[in-house]
């Protein structure tokens, strides 16, 4: 396939009731490549702020748990104390380091219009220091 | 440089004999980048499946088994009951943390037709729940 | 936006002075962007080393030794004799798994000629390997 570029942005805003917090964003992110009319290319979906992530997964109430769990295991949110960066007056250096783990961003295919997804993957947004808005930027580039 | 933009799309499936194993799949990713015709560009390779995981490191069979080591010491299969997941019937809860911990997808870039590696560079594919046919896309964009 | 395809190609190059060390690069790949003339399109910036990562985080001293910590704690650099891989006469097998945990690669979306960044994002150059010189690539595609 041969054709000139086109690139479409779009940003998300979520504000979590919980500091943690996994949301499905599958939905909202084949709908900006629908508004987009990008046929063939990549699609970033990244998290804009450093204590929030987006990842690739499996949409199970179970397995979510079983990743805060895991990292509630290797990086604890208490004590506040462990992490140099709460001596700056926050609360959130474990949240710097879920996010890490989890990863910041992801790069989905678009071919024939569609995320070229296999059977199970859904996209999250994991949210690790939430209760005020935080954004998620979409960009898709291609023809 | 200017150009149109082409784009070029692959899958690969691998049935692994173990429940985890790792595969050096450069070679493979190298022909579909032949294929393509693609020059300039970014190659996208990622599981398509949410218990594997596209990752460069390097080739060297100790340091496979130091990753696998690493894993199961932070996220270990057994016991099965530890993982909320494994109620749905599922043994694979471990299987999940572990491809979040290696990522899902590499991108790289194409430079004069190459995939623009340093030295050591070389893409495997992680199986960590196998002993079934899974897949891998590769999605190359670029002029 | 439609317009034909450009791209541009970068190396960096860092020789630390200690084993491991983080450093700020975003004014770097800044100025790697402005050279290209590219306004929208994404931007992949990678370690070409497999025992160094470029990320995304916070430009806060304390929070990089929380990593440095967080990474020391989950894969140590000693006992050396932990990893087979230093059985090959390598030292840096737990540099191999810091960068697999802190990631390769970061892609960033270009946007009217700048990083698409959120308000605290920077681009680090993680070192787990060093006092050798070792190379990070940029790589620009879009219009």
């Amino acid at each position: 396939m041969e054709a000139v570029m086109k690139s479409h942005r779009e940003e998300l805003t979520f504000n979590t009731k919980n500091r943690r917090d996994y949301i499905n964003i599958t939905d909202k992110v084949d709908s900006a490549l629908r508004k987009s009319g990008i046929a063939e290319g990549l699609c970033l979906i990244n998290a804009m702020h450093i204590t929030a992530s987006v990842f690739i997964n499996d949409n199970e109430s179970g397995l979510i748990q079983d990743f805060d769990d895991f990292l509630e295991g290797i990086a604890p949110h208490e004590p506040i104390s462990h992490y140099r960066h709460n001596r700056t007056g926050e609360d959130n250096g474990d949240a710097h380091i879920k996010r890490q783990v989890m990863g910041r961003e992801v790069v989905v295919a678009v071919t024939k219009g569609k995320l070229d997804f296999g059977p199970w993957e859904q996209i999250f947004y994991g949210e690790f220091d939430g209760r005020r808005p935080k954004r998620v930027l979409i960009k898709i580039i291609g023809e």
